[in-house]
């Protein structure tokens, strides 16, 4: 269920993902938030750092620094995650992420719910526009991304 | 089965291991090859840098960098994966893993297998005996880093 306050963390996701495709790299942002309260924000560095790893919800997570805990943060992802990031949420124990886009990639929905995760499907417009966009302008650089 | 050139991967892995043992981080070392050629090598980062993500097979992955495909490759582990550097093992289609140490450390091998990667336990004694001295000697260290 989404909460008044997800909204806002929904369209900062969103943020990074387009602020990331105006840099030509992948236009896939992440927010880590608890409740209310911002933690980080980040996106793909694939493209900028030439940091393969550094997937929207890593470069996000790598940005809030060391945690003692995640079990009252949610993960905010402007693209389904992938088998590393979906690992690494149930690695940190992150019990709520909220997803922008379902469409363009996923598959690991059901994977993270086996887990414990709360997985919301917040079906954001502008995020599936975007991503779609980027697939017919970039398919090279985004079958690279996800090791197609 | 290990192959010639693995034992001198697999004292990498543990050589990266010290290395940040000596440095005061978490003992976990990684090397990533082909066949019997180097490609990178690398080690937790946490307390070096304060980055969650940079798990030993995180920190080797990345120093990598951009690569096509991983599926002439194999990673070098001094401990067992997390859920985290599984997914991403997954993700990135890495084919085959040797570990030097799933007694300290495991649980993960079987979502290895599961998915079609070849998982190898080295047993390397020196591996072992580093990362069990570290959890008596760290133990706060040691959980925050797999999260518990």
């Amino acid at each position: 269920m989404l909460e008044d306050w997800d909204q806002e963390f929904i369209e900062r996701a969103y943020a990074q993902a387009k602020k990331s495709y105006d840099e030509g790299g992948l236009p896939i942002g992440s927010v880590l938030a608890r409740g209310s309260e911002l933690i980080a924000e980040g996106h793909n560095q694939r493209v900028q750092k030439g940091d393969p790893i550094a997937h929207g919800e890593m470069d996000c997570l790598r940005k809030a620094g060391r945690q003692k805990s995640y079990r009252e943060l949610t993960l905010y992802t402007s693209l389904s995650p992938c088998m590393m990031c979906s690992g690494t949420i149930v690695q940190f124990k992150i019990p709520r992420v909220v997803i922008n886009d379902t469409e363009n990639f996923g598959g690991n929905e059901e994977f993270l719910k086996s887990r414990g995760v709360e997985v919301i499907d917040a079906a954001h417009p502008a995020s599936l526009e975007l991503m779609a966009r980027f697939i017919r302008e970039k398919p090279d650089l985004w079958n690279e991304d996800i090791m197609e």
